[in-house]
């Protein structure tokens, strides 16, 4: 962990906590070069857009307006939870080297899958990120459920 | 390959077409139910909407508008091309049981996580599909290596 690492998943959370007070699923993502420029930021729009497919990482991904791999592949990419299978592989097509993770007890992502292609994956294992899960997932069981494909 | 399998790709034809003709990457993806139903269909629109996440079958997904893995769990995803390991990750997460691809000559996809995961993946080595995406990087390879994370 580095100090940017702890930035970067503030940062991350600042976006799960938007997204928890516009009623949304509480993830956030952030994606930063390794220069300490922010690239992009999102969290997870399922209920604000009605989207399935507006994860946190691919909001995130989405606001940055098409950067290349030339530039992912030097970034870390802040997520408040353990990314899923599409996240992961949005991850690896984009070459990004290194995801740090708030927390994977709410759900374990495929970070298998990076591993097995070297990305580098950082649990910061975040009390903040899971108790703001907790207090969603509490109220609203079924839009989880749905996000994780249950 | 059945007839649905037929019909679904020609399904996506239409929409790498579609794409083709708004001057995007020219990939195409339809959403059946197995009782026939098309649930969804989308193209890449990298161009259209400057989006480097909206592939097509990301694109599709996201028409739908939300919904249930009850639905997606019973539904075949028809794309023109193999998919990335996003879409492949996409799949995935929504137990997707049924992948049937144009062809993956031009691109080789994550097939074989699909089919680490017990996912069906038809390969139909549909011409039309091979041409059209020649067609494409031949005048925009610059574009095509972005979308691919090249
Ligand atoms: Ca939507
Ligand atoms: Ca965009
Ligand atoms: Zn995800
Ligand atoms: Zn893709």
């Amino acid at each position: 962990m580095t100090f940017d690492d702890i930035k970067g998943m503030d940062l991350a959370y600042e976006e799960a906590l938007k997204g928890f007070n516009e009623g949304g699923v509480p993830i956030g993502s952030v994606l930063i070069h390794k220069d300490g420029t922010v690239i992009s930021r999102g969290h997870n729009m399922r209920v604000q857009k009605n989207s399935m497919t507006l994860h946190a990482e691919i909001s995130c991904l989405e606001a940055t307006n098409r950067v290349p791999a030339s530039i992912t592949k030097n970034c870390t990419l802040y997520s408040t939870l353990s990314p899923c299978s599409m996240c992961t592989g949005s991850a690896l097509l984009f070459k990004i080297p290194r995801v740090v993770i708030g927390e994977n007890e709410t759900f374990m992502g495929a970070e298998d899958w990076l591993a097995k292609n070297n990305v580098e994956v950082i649990n910061l294992k975040d009390a903040r990120c899971k108790d703001l899960m907790d207090k969603f997932i509490a109220k609203h069981p079924e839009i989880w459920n749905e996000d994780i494909g249950e």
